[in-house]
């Protein structure tokens, strides 16, 4: 074996679960890129990464001075919420690509900062890690699209077996729609217009600061009312639903493969309990389309605009909680023509 | 062969589609129950029913005259549904048992009407026409409730392949919702509570009287909200689809039995595209009912507050249908004993 | 009520489970017949069938002076069956209507007999109790051929969840077998030619005098190959499956309709555990069948030669499980016009 | 971008279709391996992958001149069936490690010569291209075995939508039951003692040189008996089952993840028509699975045992379709302990 060929060099700011699994990911698994540089606020958290998964990666003591090194040509954001925007900013600041997990920025008006500072350097640098965009399953669904007729209406659901108590009734719009808010705008090519909230009565497994389940209504620019049943205790699985209704046909989000099984008088499929399990190979396709996108300059995926339009939608969302099923409606403004 | 048995005599008021069916349900597949009267405000139509189906039947001039006949012990009002309410009156004011096709009576207040009849009577003689109370999927996804915990939601739809330029969105509710108003609220021995209607675009298939499709969201006493979407003309099938959602688990009705097929590169089964199909079994079933009810004197089947409730309902429903999204309450009387 | 109508007499020879069962079906359940005469070898088995189903039957002495007696029209057999032979031979000789519970006869060569009785006296009169022929499932299966071209193979199986300890290896032909025997012909319009038997190791649920599973191969004059596997003790639950493979696709019987459950884990269906249950309504329609056939006189239903064919395929089956893989071959004596 | 790392330095032997696609996913798809030298009968071919896909590579003049180059580490040889002895022998030779496409040789006298130099070796350095051991499905089912019980059967199908016209009966065992013969011995972890193969009439699809469909019995050492319908010709798509049923239970191979429509009175998934789709993703796993293997020295995946136990067993079942439906015995040599 010999050193051959040449590869991005990827600087990882944040180094916790889903840091050091990005790093697995590119070292182990996708091709063209190599970590090279990590940093994490706290620093033994780093040096284990690299000792275990990146060899090759050099310990940085800030996101500052990582982004900025010489060593790097790509940026991964994967530390705490609140400090992506800074991130990221300094990304583009350095014209550097920069992948970013969701949120782009703890609030709306950061993200809005971020697509301003991308409007003004030129040229698209952010994927945000929406990666339902990735997953075969959400491609197969939008490539039905075209034999169901027009859409009119989304059914879908998003149930987690179980959250922490920590978890509270917003969380469910910030950390659980905001898949759907993604994906099914771009499942739709359409956006979102106007949110409304509904209760049914709060499931046993729920408490003072989380009222669980909860069905979003979202209606589009294009007239199409879209439900969500978020149900975050469900206890049974973790299982996401997503029916598009056209005018001419129906189109499902296909199940988990699993294996049928007949015992004990039941015929019957495991369904998936851990999150972590349901998306895995779009991690792998979402951040492999990073690599090719940074290596070729050529953009693609969610871009700092689709970070910018969740956000909004996010906060029309939890204001919608708060409106007891009134409607809340969502101005977006005009989309530069970055991102076209 | 000889003479034998004794069976309960049924007389039918309206011997149209539906009623000529029932004739022929009772007479050639069901047990216990011979049509010894018919009448029609198109006399010719009954005599057609009496001839090819009813050969034991005599032709009255009435509703009236039929029902007081002592030739009799049993009424089944298939008429137009502005006439049922005088019917069912005139049932109860004869002391015998009547099957009455949905709806009740033309308004709530003739429904009303019919119950505080019968509750004046003391004893329990109507049975309405839901028949999906009878369905052997219903009645499975009824039994299943238990192994799901409480139930929280249930996602809904009823879908009809297609409906006649005279079909109106209010019908949606009074012809097409009146179906799962009632199952859903025995499905879960529960009552509704309010009724919000939400509108997509409407789909081509639409015209200037009918917003097509429409999602009606209902809550009920205990807090369940149920979704129901409603899409008369929506070209693939008629479909009935019902998930109900509870703290543990969840429980859909079972799609029509059909051969699975692998042609033509797909995988596929049959989607009933004729409503008469779809709950065809149950029609048999609930009037099998009716006759045993009849001749045992021991009640059963929806009945008269029943169709009351149902009908409070669809009004609610349509007054939600002008109310742009705002929730609309539903006030029940106090249900009177007989009904406990 | 008034006493009104004709309907057929039906004498019942054999008042056990079957024959009860069969007994409750005709006065409570069916149309246009009545058990009018009840005889057991055991005399207070009959006397309680009167009692709690069969009112307006007479106890007889005998199985011949029922079929004789003038007081019914055609006569049920499900009395053991190495009596059933003689009964349909007198029932022929009565020129009665007749339904035999399978066997026809308890070896071919009776079942040739009773061919060659109902041949001399020209007529059909013999129903076998082959049900699943009118089950909705194997009808829509039938239906379905013409959308997948000529068969050319059929995979079949046939569960038990489990057997009693006096089920031996042949019983699974003659007791098991025997209805994909004669549904499969029915399906395909098609005669057996030859029967070769392979068998795994025995599964740990079987003894010395089972052998458990088996796979039946099955080859028909158009050269259709069957795969039929027997495993009566599959410990899992009753489940029927049959695959026809046509040269432009594939058609699979319908599973029986259940509840969709997500629960645990798992995403479920119940699977029947009792073979009572699953072609429940089948005994219905092939006994409605019956009662129809015999009031109006037009032959219906699986002929007396269905069930010499049946005997005479079963025979083959069970020498070809003794004949260590090997092919046995199947000859059948020319079909009589009687049952073209 | 700067070089970075040490990765796996491949030549592939044979540039056609497989060869060029290993070539892209190499190159694109897979991690810590490059292709580094090329050589195919007809020179230009080898030179467009080079210039497409592998811009790194050497062009050698033949398999001889690219095995024993220092510039590579590892072997694909992906040439005509006939030449990969000759190529693996080499490979063995020079103590590099190869991944051969299916079949390992010509002949099983082939296949044993690998097996013998492999032995004499005494390391093991070849791995054969049986895909389907690294297929998720296929995984899932095995890992699920454990809760059926003990397998006593299991029923496949291997069903292609159709076959150029060169196709003959024996290639339905060398070019497609083969992948059969293999992951099913893996799904078991046993070995086969005889083949029996019966023929329907065949479809209308085939000819003189092709007998289609074909049923292929095989039993094992355990005594498990498997029957595997061959139908090359099935014209609705590409289509692979496997069902096991064990004491306890069945279990079954997922099938292909679809989206389910409902349009035009159907309710459907698209089956696969093109081969190339069905397992595409396990051809990068299993590449993966060789460059990890290769470059650790750890060996993994099908052994040349394997390749030589599939030789010696469709040999037995090419033998056994010219036998009339008579068993043939399949006697394996003893295994060596390089392969315990």
């Amino acid at each position: 074996m010999k050193e051959i060929g040449k590869v991005l060099r990827i600087g990882i700011i944040g180094t916790g679960a889903i840091g050091s699994d990005h790093a697995r990911r590119i070292n182990h698994v996708l091709t063209g890129a190599r970590i090279t540089a990590l940093t994490d606020v706290h620093q033994p958290s780093a040096e284990t990464v690299r000792d275990t998964i990146a060899p090759d990666a050099r310990i940085f003591n800030s996101g500052e001075e990582l982004i900025s090194s010489a060593e790097i040509d790509a940026v991964l954001v994967t530390s705490l919420g609140a400090t992506h925007e800074a991130y990221v900013l300094q990304s583009i600041a350095a014209g550097k690509p920069c992948f970013c997990e969701k949120p782009l920025a703890h609030t709306s008006e950061g993200a809005k900062r971020v697509v301003d500072a991308e409007t003004a350097y030129g040229k698209r640098l952010v994927q945000v890690g929406f990666m339902r965009r990735f997953d075969r399953g959400y491609i197969a669904l939008k490539n039905a699209v075209r034999h169901i007729g027009s859409p009119v209406m989304i059914h879908a659901a998003h149930r987690n077996q179980s959250v922490p108590g920590t978890y509270t009734t917003p969380m469910a719009i910030h950390e659980t729609l905001i898949h759907e808010i993604d994906v099914l705008r771009w499942l739709l090519e359409d956006d979102y217009v106007s949110a409304r909230v509904v209760f049914p009565r709060s499931a046993a497994r729920s408490h003072s600061q989380l009222k669980d389940p909860q069905i979003v209504l979202l209606e589009t620019a294009n007239g199409v009312v879209i439900d969500v049943e978020i149900f975050v205790n469900c206890h049974y699985g973790y299982d996401i639903q997503c029916e598009i209704v056209g005018e001419d046909g129906v189109a499902r989000l296909p199940e988990p493969s699993a294996v049928e099984m007949r015992v004990n008088g039941t015929r019957q499929n495991s369904i998936l309990t851990d999150w972590k399990d349901r998306f895995v190979d779009s991690y792998d396709v979402e951040l492999q389309a990073f690599i090719r996108s940074a290596s070729s300059g050529v953009p693609g995926g969610p871009s700092a605009w689709d970070g910018y339009v969740a956000a909004i939608t996010a906060d029309a969302c939890v204001r919608a909680q708060e409106s007891n099923g009134a409607e809340v409606r969502i101005d977006l403004p005009p989309r530069p023509s970055l991102y076209d």
